[in-house]
């Protein structure tokens, strides 16, 4: 058991040092590349800016494409012991008990890559041909097949450990069957696309990303720590293996990203980013503890609903109201939607979403009609949610107040995980 | 035995349906696309139109994706014998002496699911971002990274079997080790390069994409029909699983790319393509037939090679020329370089090359100076040494002269496969 130990920690140094690798290979690959995409016409302009630069869009598929090969070098990493001389045996030298060369594993972390890649390509696709919501919000589900069907050939655990309170009824555990599948694919499409909409100011996508990868990163080494259950630290390893270079490449994408930028991330991106949190979470059999770290985008999405659903008017940008001061500074107030603007009255139905939010704090009116209704309030995005709260901001101050909200996300995630849990399992 | 070739048959029989409803999906897809691709100003010219029109490029794209998900759906169908009513068994329930759970078959899938699906990523960067030529040749190395890993961990066979007229010296096979991986990559970069550069008409290199698909579809049936080796009967089906709906989108592409040209297949195709051949050709053990049906491509690769390699003057383009007759038709003539254009003096290298290739009769002298030196002759491509000997051609029969001659080199590969290899092995 011991040596087994010292193989694992062997696997997971090689694992932090190509994190290290694909880390720096980031920082030196984006400014060669920013050219080439500025002369390819893959630019966006960063309207939060007073002279508005172009910089270069989709600099998230360097990173992608760095992550993706140094997992193709990794895959044989984890099962290396397994290597003779004259090739590979199947039996395992040391540990004769360990069984025969562990397949499915092999297997699992091929479709893993799979899947990401499936959204990085997707996501390329996207930022070049600018695809209609209807078509893209299926994307992930398209991405995440060979997950699936791998997740089914490999005995796929399809049951849920039900709330102690609902014992009684519904037994120990619930056989969810094909529902399962579908609770994957919601869990795919979610993570992929709340990244996605929590975004617009610089270092954001990246930086959000980051807390929620460091995380995860911990939450393993929670499991992984003095844990005797030989299976559990395997499914810990494995998120690691592919979290500590996907950090790495994160950290070297918001190193350029991060106020003032000098590239965009792009939807690739944010798709390969939440496609890579989906895959630890199903394979690593934790996606209720994901979830947890995605309450900011959780929320956000939710807080967005009146408008996406179109409740309330949208405008076309619900990002931040740029200001210049006088002293030449730059600061960002929240911007607002105007609901007597449209010839459409506004709903019943998103007054009274409106009148709940107020109640509850999550909305700022900034103007009422003779007969009391709102006719002005802040777009319903947690960045100006954030704004209404902390006043006008430098842009750089706003992602780091998100970026705290997102860690204080993660602070209630574990205190859920690792405490309120008691009461419920 | 009867019962595990029925299966065979079943699997094979979803694999045909598959492949007509990637066809249809191609043939629906391609049209819509259309539009999307040209806003996004991912266009060509076609140079050899009398009123040079614009079309959409990088149309393999959305062919190689409805190719991926096809395959992302057949994942299952082979092993679907193991599934039982509660997820799957590891032991096959009818046939016991089948053993357990083919994880390894499933590990090769992927792996080349997953290469493929590289190489389509990389191919579409390379048309979005013009790659030059000096990274882009890695290319297929980098993706082929996946399946030569899966390769190793897969007890890869690293040895070949030495010809009659050797094994006195070498005995009955040697064992190539490390040196067989890089005979691998060879093949991969061969592969994916060799259809890029045979390219430049109208169904091109879609038409011969289909005739080489073809041609392995034939020698998989040659190989599966009546042979009572289990293990060359399966790696001839994996290899149909693959070719069946790739001649599927294929076909649909080319119906499209056909003269007159309504979209352009792009890098992207030429590399999804190769891939997808020395993936089967490879996992399949039958690299050295694979290369036999690359004949017309193994041929304009050498015959390019005075000029790729600057022996002789290489001009930017090397397409045939276009001339518009009186009638209004538009015929192309072989191009040709000038040697006495250039300051540089022609190298003594370069001249005995052109000698050697005018006495093979495979040079078109265009004009000689005074001292008998060669100073024009036609361009060393294929495409201009058939216009040579076919004098001025419309492009739609010169696609279809350049067709049978791939379809000619298939014929000759089967009669060296089938009937020269018993004087050799």
């Amino acid at each position: 058991m011991f040596q087994h130990v010292i193989w694992h920690h062997e696997s997971l140094m090689v694992s932090i040092a190509m994190a290290a690798i694909a880390l720096a290979l980031t920082i030196g690959a984006i400014p060669k590349l920013r050219s080439t995409f500025i002369q390819a016409g893959i630019t966006g302009t960063d309207i939060l800016k007073p002279h508005r630069p172009i910089l270069p869009e989709t600099m998230g598929l360097p990173a992608a494409i760095i992550y993706l090969i140094t997992m193709f070098l990794f895959i044989p990493i984890p099962f290396i012991e397994w290597f003779g001389g004259a090739g590979i045996s199947l039996v395992h030298e040391e540990h004769p008990s360990l069984g025969t060369f562990p397949y499915h594993r092999l297997g699992e972390i091929l479709s893993a890559i799979l899947a990401i890649q499936s959204m990085v390509l997707l996501g390329f696709a996207d930022d070049i041909l600018d695809v209609r919501w209807r078509y893209k919000i299926w994307f992930p589900a398209i991405a995440g097949i060979p997950l699936l069907v791998v997740y089914y050939t490999s005995f796929g655990v399809t049951f849920i450990v039900v709330p102690l309170q609902l014992r009684p009824w519904l037994g120990d555990i619930v056989q969810l069957g094909a529902l399962y599948y579908v609770y994957m694919l919601c869990l795919i499409i979610f993570c992929t696309h709340s990244i996605n909409i929590l975004a617009g100011i610089n270092g954001i996508e990246a930086g959000q990303t980051l807390v929620i990868a460091l995380s995860v990163i911990l939450n393993d080494c929670l499991y992984i720590h003095n844990n005797p259950d030989r299976t559990s630290v395997e499914v810990h390893l494995f998120s690691l293996y592919f979290m500590l270079p996907f950090a790495g490449v994160t950290l070297g994408l918001l190193y350029y990203n991060w106020f003032p930028a000098k590239v965009f991330v792009g939807d690739t991106f944010c798709y390969f980013a939440g496609m890579t949190f989906a895959v630890v979470g199903i394979l690593g059999h934790f996606s209720k503890t994901l979830v947890l770290f995605f309450i900011p985008q959780a929320f956000n999405f939710l807080y967005s609903c009146p408008q996406v659903f179109r409740f309330v008017e949208c405008p076309r940008h619900r990002m931040p109201r740029q200001q210049t001061l006088e002293d030449g500074r730059t600061v960002l107030h929240f911007s607002t939607v105007k609901l007597d603007d449209n010839k459409k009255a506004i709903s019943k139905l998103g007054q009274i979403m409106l009148y709940i939010l107020k109640c509850l704090g999550l909305l700022k009116v900034v103007r009422k009609d003779d007969q009391g209704r709102i006719v002005e309030c802040n777009n319903l995005t947690l960045i100006n949610l954030v704004l209404t709260y902390t006043g006008p901001l430098p842009e750089r101050n706003l992602t780091c107040a998100l970026l705290l909200v997102q860690v204080l996300g993660s602070l209630l995630a574990f205190y859920i995980r690792y405490h309120l849990v008691k009461y419920v399992y």
